[in-house]
């Protein structure tokens, strides 16, 4: 692509190029040079917006997490909190391309956060809000040991999504959808410990 | 250190130096360059054993997922089955700085399957023995759906591990081990669906 001068390029773009190329080659491929043929423009221009490759990593990983959160946060708010807690987590699942880019390069990030502080911190905020909302829902009803029950429902979505990026044959797409039912019906109606 | 000749290097030796650099530094920089550094032995030492860096990963992944599946295959056999799936289970989370690096490297391997086929073949392969062996333990008791239930038990597990990994502030060990004796309350104990 011919190189764009600055102006026509912006933080965003070049966090969408970003997500783009991590999604097809993984995040490991997603280098500056990289990130500004994916966007057309110069080196210096992704220079000029990022002037290091940690702050480009970080504005991209909240790119993404504000993107899932919000499709989160507007899920279809249904009285039957089982139906309310499947329409939001289905949104973490690789259940359309989308999705499946998004359970990939979110696991990516995750990894990276481990060696990263500017992104753990993004990602401890991001379950942090989370696993709150999801267990604001189970201490409305009355469920035994919420905010554990709230953890294991976004571990055990946030494993599905990385079980069936990487091995697609075992995981199904019907077979996410009855794993998330069966999660969410063993947090909502199963009585506590003995 | 000083390169040392072919011989006194192994496959082995040379994976272990790998999976050393990924606990540290993340699996993106576990170059053939670096791996010959870490094991103190010539680029070309390393290129004799693993002519692509393919190889090199492949062997490394499936000599970490072999060494956890021999530790989950050999955890206590106990009487009870909750002991028994907690005993298996707690290998795969981070709660000493062994299954702390593990838990991470796992993750990194997982994500990197999506891209790469070799990986994604040890990975299916891992996950299906591990499934397959907690759906037994739960078929034995006649837990409803016990498939469905054995993947969710693995995935609340993975999920929790690298969750735990990359913000261990939010997922301290107490914290862990108690998440994993109520997701295998909730397998074993909670009636089906209604």
């Amino acid at each position: 692509m011919r190189a764009r001068p600055y102006a026509t390029t912006s933080p965003s773009r070049l966090a969408a190029a970003l997500l783009e190329i991590a999604a097809r080659n993984g995040l490991e491929a997603a280098s500056v040079r990289e990130v500004a043929n994916e966007a057309g423009v110069s080196i210096g221009a992704v220079q000029h917006h990022f002037p290091t490759k940690d702050e480009m990593l970080a504005f991209s990983f909240r790119a993404l997490a504000d993107r899932v959160l919000t499709r989160l946060a507007s899920a279809d708010p249904d009285i039957d909190p089982a139906r309310s807690l499947f329409s939001a987590l289905s949104q973490l699942l690789p259940l359309d391309d989308q999705r499946g880019s998004e359970a990939h390069v979110m696991g990516a990030f995750a990894v990276r956060a481990v060696t990263s502080p500017s992104l753990r911190t993004i990602r401890s905020a991001t379950l942090f809000t989370i696993r709150s909302g999801l267990a604001a829902v189970l201490i409305r009803m009355e469920t035994p040991d919420p905010e554990t029950r709230a953890a294991l429902l976004l571990a055990a979505v946030n494993g599905l999504a990385l079980d069936a990026a990487s091995s697609p044959e075992l995981y199904p797409r019907e077979y996410l959808t009855h794993a998330l039912h069966t999660q969410i019906h063993l947090a909502l109606d199963c009585a506590d410990a003995r």
